[in-house]
């Protein structure tokens, strides 16, 4: 049998998360028991939310275990099994983890058809980011056409989606972005109406510039200014879905200074996590499919090569490092 | 004619409001034009959100004009009229102000049954803050039956309604509110289970006490202290009522130390003004009404006589030395 690598948490960060919270370790790949299925993960998907994780609080997610293989969603081919639902050669998404090959029972194995659509697909505009972005467009902000969307960190694997969802449903689409690039690529790529750069002097006034009427729906992944800049520009009945706060994760929190805003201007804001609608998914991924299919979702990735760089593939990410999703490839 | 007694904004508060904030004047009283209604005042409403309307600041309601007549609800008997919908003697609820007649051209005016209910209930428990209860609650708190639900403000005009249909939605129901005179009211004639004191020194942990299994929806009128207390209780897919601030209007605004907190609980915060919902109101007064036919419904009045006390009766009001609903007698 082949040979497993394995990262594993050696300790949980107390600030900022590094390589060396990280131990990679070398073992033995069982066979497949009684119902199991051998999978060979093909890549992994780093998010966010994982820097959380990390951390040994009460949350939705439980902590990930200090010596235990790093938890992650991964896409994959079934290496061998003794679980009827799966044959060697298919390709599947589970929670596989940060290792090349994983053991399951399969429950938290699904079959994806890699062949018109590629593999990490599954990781990103038809997995997690992609179900999150839909539940927080249709379900939260509802827009209505001619309305206003903001979506901050607008180029992530999020947020692009989420920004495109919501232009298909007619509505306005202002972006927030890290950079020139990603803001170029907002525009030109993703159908932002505009993107404001919160890395550049002028963050403030170009925002301002961007939403001339102001913002009916916020789809919110990052806090810190750029969400305090769009507090002020909230209109009357608007709506804030929140997703994440990454600029919060190894930083300041991120507050709203007065409540009575939210009275004022009748705002919803409503924090989700998309495994709380998992009911919703099927609908979700067929419209997402059905988008993807007809070439009406760009998207992009970034791709770290060997299973051994995925440490600092994570502390890239949380720096916004990346451009779209973040995958590591194991090879 | 008799003459007429008006309470005009003479100019802005700069921060606490005060008697002398206002102006009383002699005015005659005109004849009603041609389609208008003549109305002897019984009763003002006072309501918290006369603070706000007193700065110059854009809001959902327009700022109290300076050397204006004060605005705001009021209940009385037509003395006149010239429009065919009004008859001389017909109880009526409008918008006639601070002033003991008011001239309308009917638009502002309901014709209300007064022979079963005290006429002034219509500024109260089937007026605004009833609708306003009914809104939160059902709307947007939507408590399922052994949910708990805390309600600051607890004894208030829309305090004590709101905690009252959340108990006949089947909630636990838990309420703030300052002092012990009010929180035993609140236990004894409204149905709380429990109600913490903000004023007394214990107050954090009697909160704590009385939420064993934290806050499924919060129905907020202060913000302040209580409501920070509250953060720290609530239960993941809790809903958070925003109606009002009351502890803001005249001093430091309340804020969210951190919207992470939404995520990881999947926290809903809506702010809410009952004037959106005229299409409800009918539903709700319908409701209301059933209720106080039935009894199911308590609540109390502070009355002050005088329209010349109703400057000082503002500010009893913001500073919670009120009983229930504040009404001004006219007299």
């Amino acid at each position: 049998m082949p040979t497993n690598l394995q990262v594993l948490l050696d300790h949980r960060p107390t600030d900022t998360v590094s390589p060396a919270n990280f131990r990679i370790v070398e073992a033995p790949v069982g066979a497949p028991g009684p119902g199991e299925v051998l999978v060979r993960h093909q890549f992994l998907s780093l998010d966010p939310a994982m820097r959380p994780m990390l951390d040994d609080v009460r949350s939705y997610q439980k902590p990930q275990e200090v010596g235990g293989v790093m938890r992650g969603r991964t896409v994959g081919i079934v290496e061998a099994s003794t679980n009827p639902r799966f044959q060697p050669g298919d390709a599947v998404q589970g929670e596989g983890g940060w290792q090349r090959f994983s053991l399951s029972d399969g429950r938290d194995l699904t079959i994806i058809d890699a062949k018109a659509i590629p593999l990490q697909a599954y990781l990103g505009p038809l997995g997690l980011p992609g179900v999150t972005a839909w539940y927080g467009v249709n379900r939260i902000i509802a827009p209505k056409p001619g309305e206003t969307v903001l979506v901050s960190a607008a180029t992530g694997a999020v947020g692009s989606i989420a920004g495109q969802l919501a232009r298909l449903a007619g509505a306005r689409v202002v972006g927030v972005a890290g950079g020139p690039e990603k803001c170029a690529y907002a525009v030109k790529e993703l159908g932002y109406a505009a993107c404001a750069d919160h890395k550049s002097q002028s963050f403030a006034d170009d925002l301002k510039a961007a939403l001339p009427k102001g913002i009916d729906g916020l789809f919110e992944n990052v806090g810190g200014e750029p969400f305090r800049q769009a507090l002020r520009r909230l209109n009357d009945f608007s709506r804030i879905a929140l997703c994440g706060v990454i600029a919060s994760y190894q930083g300041a929190p991120t507050g709203v200074p007065n409540i009575g805003l939210l009275v004022v201007r009748r705002i919803k804001m409503e924090g989700f996590i998309v495994f709380d609608h998992l009911d919703l998914w099927p609908e979700a991924i067929r419209e997402l499919a059905g988008h993807v299919a007809a070439k009406r979702l760009a998207w992009r990735e970034t791709i770290r090569d060997g299973l051994e760089n995925a440490p600092q593939a994570l502390v890239d990410l949380l720096k916004g490092e990346n451009f779209g999703k973040m995958l590591v490839r194991v090879t």
